[in-house]
């Protein structure tokens, strides 16, 4: 007697877990050593000492009935007022406490904004491969998803292809930059086309179509690449933000909403993304780590480490015939599956002891994810593996 | 071109924001002493020493990425079965893990059971007076709220009422005990014929009424009043819980639903909890406090402290001629507007420097919340202030 909704929520959470499952059963069979788990975007490398040190000073020397007690909905004042001091260094923004809602986690504030901004049946577009959980997020604010297919040559954004997808019924675009599952990085050059057909879009269907741009990802790029900041080309952005990767916090549940002023229900968007963050239960973001991310805004996890995942995973598995797409941020490679069979692949990896996840999860068959944020040692052992696997799809 | 719906979310907060603007402009200009807020139910009382203790103990202790990393979405399988066992010791039950959820705070995990539980326009009955965010839970999860009027005698549940109230769309009974806003605590008898009626009901209708039992205030009682588990009395109980009041940490959103194997859709039920918490962008309870308040379930807050509050408030408003239900437990006091005029009670209380949340806000006009989560110095400054209150009502 659950709602009926509950079959797909069951049925989609069970392949992750017969995953799961089936990485826990050949780790007690071979021992964990020997077997090389890619599956999961958990951040192996400790948070910087600076966290645990600022959550210490927080305890010394702040009230336990402030540190621990409500707070305004939106978040403490100075942690919101010293988040947008941070990117108005970086981006040269003038963002006010007025524009940061502390959020639990990215995926707080995503579910918040979408239910502030979609009636029942509104769309919203994204690119694949997209993160599989966005069909729940629209799901739950009554909307309704449309991928556009991926360009398989640069998976990137293609403004063209957007600009066929839009309907009168298209209320937000929702965009993940730096890429999960696919590492790359959308250039300004892409945004700017972007944000051009939005714009004439927008003016044609009467209302604003908004980029909800999910950045979790963010300060993880490699190379030098630099990751724009979207509402300075396109003033209809919302930024979603978490520290689970750049502080490798992802169990805490802390980010943020930017709501900028140029949004065009501003400040009304940000009032009602207080109310909706309530009502749907977040209530606030937990506050104690609210007050020790103000203290560590500085920080940053050791990217150098995912630096070096990166290039001997990509390079070994080039090597062995494997194409990938450029990883330039994020700490995932998105693979190929040499037939075009992302399901078999993923099973013949099993069988080597590589667990993958499977692309047709990211609405992009073909393809499989690895996520490099693991030991340094475990991708080196692995490459034994991944040669046998080759070998079965004759590369080379 | 915001949803639609975001009129009512904005329109509700904007009434408790003038509140809250209206008690800085009295603080403002009266001095914050002179202003006597019982507006809000923030503890007062700082959380035990042994939750901070505990925190260190966990950084010092503990590998930070498995402290503030992604656990199973469940929570931390230890952390489920500690409180298991702690629910265990304290009422003869035989729950492990697989029974415990942890939740963003109680609102987080009744939002996730509702979720969980409901089909577009399933009913939900509560008894007014009772906590107004309850209508945007049920809203949220597409159910309709369906509230029995108080009885203003004894502000206890009228079981014969509640079997008028059950349609075939009823799946769910949401109680809170102890309550907000009455401090009064549900007797075993009373909730025994709640159970008997329910049984009946349920099998009339051929399908479970769920009890959803709410439950943040449950330590939180006064004078040896015992608090019902009310699984032991009906099958179908979901407990969702709070340490927000137990160990005075709300802001850190750390609660648990403890849905018991009793259920009839065990353990399908959890596992469709455990999905709908992460898509509904929970993900996890925050990890760190997670870890924390295991380690700190013996601890209490300081109730001796609200005791004495609830004492000198009681007794000096019913003193000065004001009716109040019999406070047994929580932080509130019920107090009917001398002449059944809520509003201008409230206004009037104003005028004087006290602020009260309008009952009319709890689905129960006629009456004010007062909560008593503050100074008991403030409490003995206010009282002159209702002496002056009392006297407009020509009382005693």
């Amino acid at each position: 007697m659950l709602a009926k909704e509950m079959e797909t929520y069951i049925t989609g959470g069970s392949a992750v877990r017969a995953m799961f499952e089936e990485g826990a059963r050949l780790a007690a069979k071979y021992g964990r050593e020997n077997v090389y788990d890619f599956s999961l975007g958990n951040p192996n490398i400790p948070a910087p000492g600076a966290v645990n040190d600022a959550i210490r000073a927080v305890l010394d020397e702040e009230e336990s009935t402030f540190v621990h007690g409500y707070m305004t909905n939106a978040g403490y004042p100075d942690v919101r007022r010293a988040v947008a001091e941070d990117l108005n260094r970086r981006f040269g923004t003038d963002y006010s406490e007025a524009n940061i809602l502390m959020t639990v986690g990215a995926a707080g504030g995503l579910n918040t904004i979408l239910r502030v901004l979609l009636d029942p049946e509104d769309e919203v577009i994204v690119f694949a491969p997209y993160f599989s959980e966005y069909n729940f997020y629209v799901r739950g604010a009554r909307g309704v998803i449309r991928p556009i297919p991926a360009d398989p040559e640069t998976f990137r954004p293609d403004p063209e292809a957007l600009r066929k997808a839009i309907t009168p019924r298209t209320k937000v675009l929702l965009l993940n930059n730096p890429n999960n599952p696919t590492g790359v990085v959308y250039a300004a050059e892409t945004l700017r086309a972007i944000a051009a057909v939005l714009t004439e879009k927008s003016a044609e269907i009467g209302h604003p179509i908004y980029i909800l741009s999910d950045e979790p990802y963010r300060e993880l790029v490699y190379d030098a690449v630099s990751v724009p900041w979207i509402p300075a080309l396109y003033p209809d952005t919302v930024v979603g933000y978490s520290w689970s990767k750049s502080l490798s916090l992802p169990g805490e549940r802390i980010g943020y909403l930017c709501i900028p002023a140029s949004c065009a229900d501003f400040p009304v968007m940000f009032d009602a993304a207080v109310a909706v963050s309530r009502t749907l239960g977040f209530v606030n973001a937990p506050s104690l780590i609210q007050r020790a991310v103000m203290r560590s805004l500085g920080a940053r996890t050791d990217i150098e480490a995912y630096d070096r995942n990166r290039q001997a995973l990509y390079k070994g598995l080039t090597d062995l015939g494997f194409r990938c797409a450029p990883p330039q941020g994020a700490f995932y490679l998105w693979v190929q599956a040499p037939d075009g069979d992302d399901v078999t692949f993923a099973q013949k990896g099993m069988e080597h002891r590589i667990l993958m996840v499977r692309g047709s999860g990211f609405g992009c068959a073909g393809y499989v994810r690895l996520a490099y944020c693991v030991s340094h040692d475990m991708i080196l052992r692995s490459l034994p593996a991944f040669e046998k696997l080759a070998k079965e799809y004759n590369l080379k």
